[in-house]
Formats: C-alpha cells, structure tokens, sequence
C-alpha cells in the first residue's frame, strides 16, 4: 500500500465506461454504459441514446422525482439498486442551484449524481502531538463495514444544509454538544470519482476540523460506529500508508487533515501526489 | 472579477494548442505549436513531429544542457525567451527524479516544463483575527511587476531542495531569520497549469505557514519587494475577490490559506469552486 494507492482508488473512473446523464444540456450524472441500457424501458422517463442518456420526465421537482422513483422501484427489484427508502438526496447541476429532483440515497451511485457529505476530523492537542478520534464502522454498515472511519462523517439529506448536516451526524454519531459543534471550522473539501459496485461515486466531501477538550469522549447514538479510540494523529498516517484499514474515502479525508497540520514533510516520496491528489477538479 | 476568475486565469491550459515534449516515452513538458515550429531548425537538440517533440540530445546531464542552451541561446536572440542567465532549473520528469537535463530559468515556460517554487505565508494572529504580512512586488520585476506578493515566494533553482529555497528567499525577501523560519509548517501544494506569453507554466509551489511574532516586521534585501504591509486576512480575501492586483498565483495561494484556516463559510457560492480549483492534478 501507499498513500497513492488510497488516491487512486478514489479515483478510478474511466470516462470510456460511462455515459453523461443529461438534464437539458447539462450534465447531473454519469451512468455506466450497463446502467445506461437498463434504462432503455423507461422511455418516458430517460431517453438512452447511444452517447448519451436524457432525463425526460417532465413536471415540477416533485413529479420528476415520483417518475425517477418509480424506475428506481424496479431497479431494487432488479437488484441493481440497494434501495434506503428513508433518505433522499437532492439532485443539482451545481451545489447551491435549486434541485431538478430527489433521489433516494441508495440510487445515487446508479446514476452517478453528485454526491455530498461532510466529515469532521474532531482532534486533541496533547503533549505528545496531535490525536485524532477515530471511529469503527458497524459491521451490519452497507458501504465499508468493519471500515476505520472518521469522528463524525454523513450525507447532506434533501433539506439539509452543510452546517445543519454536520450538526446532527455530529449529534448522532458522536454526541458532540450544540455548544462544541459550533466551534467546528470549515477547512476546504476533498473531491473524489469513483467506480463501485453499483455505478459512480461523485463524491464531495465538506471537511471540518475541531479541536476537542481532553475531557470530551464522543459516544455514539445510532449504532453506526461500534467504538471510537484517539489515536496519534502520525499513527494513523502511517497505517494508511499501511494497510486498507480505514474507509475508502477518510484515507483522503486524514491525508488532507495530515498535509494541512504539516504532518507529511516536504520529502515525502508521496507529498506532491498527496497535495495534488484530494481535490478532483469538478465540472 | 470572482475567486473563479482567478483560478481560471491560473488555468487557461488548453491542450489542443500544445504538443507533448517527450524525453524517452515520458512527456517533460508542453510546447505551444509555434513555439515547438521554432525548434525544427535544431534537429540534433529536438525532433519536431506533427503532435509532439523528442528530445534527442544524447549524453548525461551536462552535455544534454549544453546542448539545449545552445538552442536557448538562439530562441534569445530571437525573443522568444528572456533568458535569465544566472539561475537554472533541474528539469525532471517527477519531482525528486534525478534531473535530465538543466535548463534557464527564463526558458522554463517556452517548454513548458514543470516549475516548482515556495510561498510562505506569514501571519500574525492579533485580537482582530488573522493578519497576513504581503509584500509590493518591485516595478522591475518582469514578471508581474508592481503587484502584491505573498510574504516570501520563490523559485526552486537547480541544487537547491524545498526547505533550502525557503530558508534562502525568507532571508534574502523577508529578512526571517534561520530561528524564526524553522518554525514554518508546510501545508500542501498549489498547482496549476497557465499559458503566458512565452508559453506553458507548469505550476507546482510548496506552501507554509509562519507565525510570526508581534515584534517582527519583514524587511526586503533583494530588491524583489518594495514593501510590506501587515493586512487583515478577510481583507485579504476580500481584495481578492473584487480586484486584480495580487500576483496571478497568489491569488491561489492565499484562497488556499483562506480556506485552511476557515476564513470561507462553506455558504459562500465559490465555496466548491475555490475548494476543488486550487490542486489541478499531476499527470
């Protein structure tokens, strides 16, 4: 393993398997092309062309999304979609545009969406240096069980803002307060695209840090993470260097933490793909 | 003007107005068309084909520099190139490779090849909040002349690693001295690909952040600075949005340190933009 490899594997999407998802002429998704042709019997829904795919249903964000669902529907039927059924993502061109429709979550990679999240790096200042809490994903978790994750990571849900996402995963996940949440700080955003199992991960990470008192122990609530420890913030560096311990996209997510606090020095094999290698240029 | 105008004019690559110059099977820069026309009449030195130039000089790293300043001795003559004649850069083709050849610093973008520096952030945190130490560039300077600076930026000559070029320019442009620039903490690369009027710059600079201490205040040796002025970061930030008159790239280096230190609320419109437009990936 090497830090490289963590990058790359966040970023192995090959434009010549996909097809753009077209909404007018912009493009909101990329399909892959076995996705893009099992698509082909919802005609009044999505126009699949050999290029190209086109959204076609017609009508306001709620009867597009009703259309777009009822595909989905058959999808899960068809096993090529996990369904969630209880969280929906908003679909925009660019963040912040008014949304064109709501997808269930588990759908997003299908179509290749953009999809939003936020991630908190909730660190220590010790004497020994920097620590960082680290959590351990569930195991009954869909996406990288068992996985190392970060303090506090989720979706942006429909509605949701980026602040307000971060304030309740960060109150679910790990019992931070209102009042130490507050004190999170904004510190950029890892950009990643990605081939899984079911399509596309365009994936948009909000990163933040916060420093937390030595007294605070984050707990979790909704069963996601099965345990948190504070590791030095070198030590977890290292076993990203290591091993595949930690979720897919939290190598990246620590990797940016790690360059930003000056924790890989300048010669480091690795730094100049590290620096260049988290923030995917969006379109 | 907008934060993206910035990261744009830093980005104006365009690569069908470039062909590949190749050392072997490896590509060691961009050559604008015409500038890669004007080496057809050095065939010992360059072999100019349709969609690419080969270096073709043969020996070990000083014969193959003579060679090729030969050439930059006549693209001189010609005013394609301002020769610098007293610095030159290692050409490689990663950084960290043992270097090919040597080539003067004013021929770097008319081949395109890549060009690595250093930018130190210096700043202060006072009662108001975080204040940045920026420099007037000299009204001499070719590049850029008369426009505002980062507290210490600088090229990465041939012989010299990272740390040895900071500590060097934060002596000679900013009087810091050997105690103080110890203290700085690397934080990442900008890297960004221009073409200018001579032709491609290949942008990689290795950024720091320095605090400084009330008591100092930078003092230029070199001549490159005419002044420094102590500003509030927003202002910074905010001078940047609305105007042109921040050296091209540092504009990204500081929309870089804005964001690390969460100077930018995630609600700003540009707020993916700048996050995702400051790291263009290295090939």
């Amino acid at each position: 393993m090497s830090f490289a490899d963590h990058i790359r594997a966040c970023n192995n999407f090959n434009r010549a398997r996909v097809v753009p998802l077209m909404a007018g002429e912009r493009r909101i998704g990329w399909l892959r092309r076995d996705n893009a042709a099992a698509l082909a019997r919802f005609p009044a829904v999505f126009a699949v062309e050999p290029e190209r795919v086109r959204l076609v249903a017609w009508g306001d964000v709620d009867a597009v999304s009703a259309a777009v669902d009822e595909v989905v529907e058959a999808l899960v039927v068809e096993n090529r979609v996990p369904k969630w059924r209880n969280e929906t993502f908003d679909v925009m061109p660019r963040w912040g545009e008014p949304p064109l429709f709501r997808l269930d979550r588990g759908a997003v990679p299908f179509f290749g969406v953009r999809a939003y999240g936020v991630d908190l790096n909730g660190y220590r200042r010790d004497r020994g240096g920097l620590h960082l809490w680290v959590g351990r994903r569930a195991p009954d978790k869909r996406v990288a069980p068992n996985k190392l994750d970060n303090t506090v990571a989720g979706g942006i849900g429909n509605g949701y803002g980026v602040a307000a996402t971060l304030a309740k995963e960060a109150d679910e996940e790990a019992a931070i307060p209102a009042s130490l949440i507050e004190r999170a700080v904004p510190v950029g955003a890892i950009t990643y695209l990605m081939e899984n199992d079911i399509g596309i991960r365009d994936g948009v990470l909000f990163v933040y840090d916060l420093e937390l008192p030595a007294e605070f122990v984050p707990q979790n609530r909704d069963g996601e993470i099965v345990q948190f420890e504070l590791m030095p913030a070198l030590s977890v560096i290292e076993r990203i260097r290591a091993t595949d311990d930690f979720k897919f996209d939290v190598n990246l997510v620590y990797l940016d933490f790690a360059l930003r606090h000056g924790l890989i020095p300048v010669d480091d094999p690795e730094y100049l793909i590290v620096a260049s290698g988290l923030h995917r240029p969006l379109d």
